[in-house]
């Protein structure tokens, strides 16, 4: 059996505490000899800045390289505000997103049945509520240049972010999204802003020269980005597969997730291109911040994060069968009335972190 | 009495049909001696680009720049798609936005009771609902250089939008928010990317050094837009004023709206500067698009093209008092049970856009 590195990088705030939910699955994984797992750790975030005054250092992003799969819980926080703009603890995730080319985030918005009523949305709207936000992530305004700001002679100052996108980074993201429609029900929908950007009017036509290359059984929808933010909320089981540009996907996959009940549940995961061997370089990490409010105190939800693992086992260590079960587990930690503090109600049993953890590991 | 010059630009799709509905009511306020009013008319949009081959023509323009207020319907329609980028539809309210330097766009996303059961909300998160989005308008990457499509030597394409943002217009917009917010409930949320955009970073330092220069009776908060575009489905009333950039704002106030129930009922106003006597250009639109599905079949909804005039009768023609009244008179309309396609359900009287007009007018 073949080894699989793993890279742990827990990162800020609640990161840890989550991951630790997760070392308990991945313990279970071995001592089943599901996988023959070689695991490491490194600093991301704060704490790498706090250990080496940068937000990820070098010997980890080697790491990160050389692992076949990187598992992150989160980064930043208020003792971090301070810190000049290129060492805050997002400059480590970004950095991380970057120099390992992960170019398609994929985000998924599913309403677990259980949770359906704590969404803010009607029942109807949400129940059963199944999409993906494809979101491109190393381009766009994230890392366009120049991005800078320079002082005026008038004593002003003046910043600029530029959102640069060239037809090869749509064209590979828009194929992710037929791609992954072809396994789901076969529609993609594409958001830009073609009516004010000219990323945007790009953006549109190589995803509609992309599509009349061999993905035509796919349903492709064009939908303005602001109207698609609309949509979301007014009806968002119309939606199957979404794909869109870096800042857009930030906002309505946030937006997408909050339909689903809460944030807390919702993983990530973020890939690079293929290699001849048909493997690709993998970080998955939960969509939830770092939430530096209640960290250290037991109480976070590790939900996304083990669903995190899920998405891993799924695309990066060749065992969707096993994330089924894992998925499984979730699902029926919540149907059994199990809940964090975040999506608890009336009727159910509260409990923190790790009884959480234990929760879907004996459910597994 | 002084004479008020009104320029009414209804554009394209069911931009006429719902400004008839306004002249409805304007008429009624020439009759009843409230404002004495010069009236004239101009094309924007693809109706201008039939008519001149620009989507405004200069004259046109002109005639905004001398106008007290600006009526504007809606620009727009898959007829104008294959126009050349510069003569879009879009582009002809774009201009009119800069050239009359409406840099403060106001969006209400306010809960009509009778209609909170038609949120996709659960009712008791949006009954009441009464926030105000400040939109910067005239800046960000709405019209940053450089803006273009170049070819590359390998055959590709590559596309730049360049977002800038100075001291001076960060400032302006800030003033207007907190301003708006002490006759309201006192508290403004900015929304920035300052964790990946350096305008996003000078924006949250011009929004702080603003609130010190003497707004510090209103509360101030920060949020990242992306977070504010959950906390918004999450739990809208939370909010009462908030302020963020131009592409922010286009996105998180057609999710603010959507939340209302219905976003053919939404107005909007965008401000410039106040001139030494106190008075600034003004243009109030409604913030729903051109609807060309639905245009010339007289079932399209125009409170919001209404409430628009009502926003026009508070910010630009100085009668409040007057603005009250036609809020009330559409309330009252609503409250009757009087409803369009749009907003129509069980146990309500469905009507076209003449007769809501209408009886928007006999409740006025
Ligand atoms: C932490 C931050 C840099 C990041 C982003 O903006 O991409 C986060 O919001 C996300 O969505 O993963
Ligand atoms: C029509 C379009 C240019 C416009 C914008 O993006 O500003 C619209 O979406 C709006 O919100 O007023």
């Amino acid at each position: 059996m073949a080894t699989h590195r793993l890279l742990l990088l827990p990162g800020d705030g609640i990161g840890p505490e989550v991951m630790e939910e997760v070392k308990r699955i991945l313990a279970i994984i071995e001592a089943r000899g599901i996988l023959s797992l070689s695991i490491d750790e490194g600093l991301v975030g704060g704490c790498a800045y706090d250990a080496h005054g940068v937000a990820i250092s070098d010997a980890d992003v080697e790491k990160a390289q050389a692992a076949d799969t990187v598992l992150l819980g989160a980064v930043g926080g208020p003792k971090w505000d301070s810190v000049a703009y290129e060492h805050r603890p997002e400059a480590g995730l970004l950095r991380l997103r970057k120099d390992l080319e992960l170019f398609a985030n994929l985000r998924p918005a599913i309403c677990y049945p259980a949770l359906a009523d704590s969404s803010a949305l009607k029942r109807e709207l949400v129940d059963g509520l199944d999409l993906m936000i494809v979101r491109e992530l190393t381009g766009g305004v994230y890392f366009g240049e120049p991005k800078e700001i320079t002082d005026l002679p008038n004593g002003q100052k003046r910043a600029v972010d530029t959102q640069v996108y060239e037809t090869y980074e749509i064209e590979r993201i828009a194929k992710v999204a037929f791609e992954l429609a072809r396994v789901r029900s076969g529609r993609v929908t594409s958001a830009d802003k073609r009516n004010v950007m000219k990323s945007g009017l790009l953006w549109n036509q190589v995803v509609t020269a992309t599509h009349k290359q061999g993905y035509e059984d796919v349903k492709l929808d064009h939908m303005l980005a602001d109207a698609l933010g609309m949509q979301l909320v007014r009806a968002p089981k119309q939606f199957d597969v979404i794909v869109t540009d870096n800042l857009f996907g930030d906002i309505l996959s946030d937006v997408a997730s909050m339909l689903t009940g809460s944030l807390g549940m919702l993983p990530s995961a973020s890939l690079g291109a293929e290699d001849e061997n048909g493997r690709r370089k993998a970080l998955y990490e939960p969509v939830h911040g770092s939430a530096p409010d209640i960290a250290g105190k037991g109480v976070a939800n590790p939900l996304a994060m083990i669903a995190s693992l899920a998405m891993a086992l799924k695309y990066s260590l060749g065992k969707p069968e096993v994330a089924d079960l894992l998925d499984r587990a979730i699902s029926q930690t919540l149907a059994d009335g199990i809940r964090t503090g975040d999506i608890h109600s009336e009727g159910t049993t509260k409990v923190g972190t790790t009884d959480m953890g234990k929760a879907v590991a004996e459910r597994f």
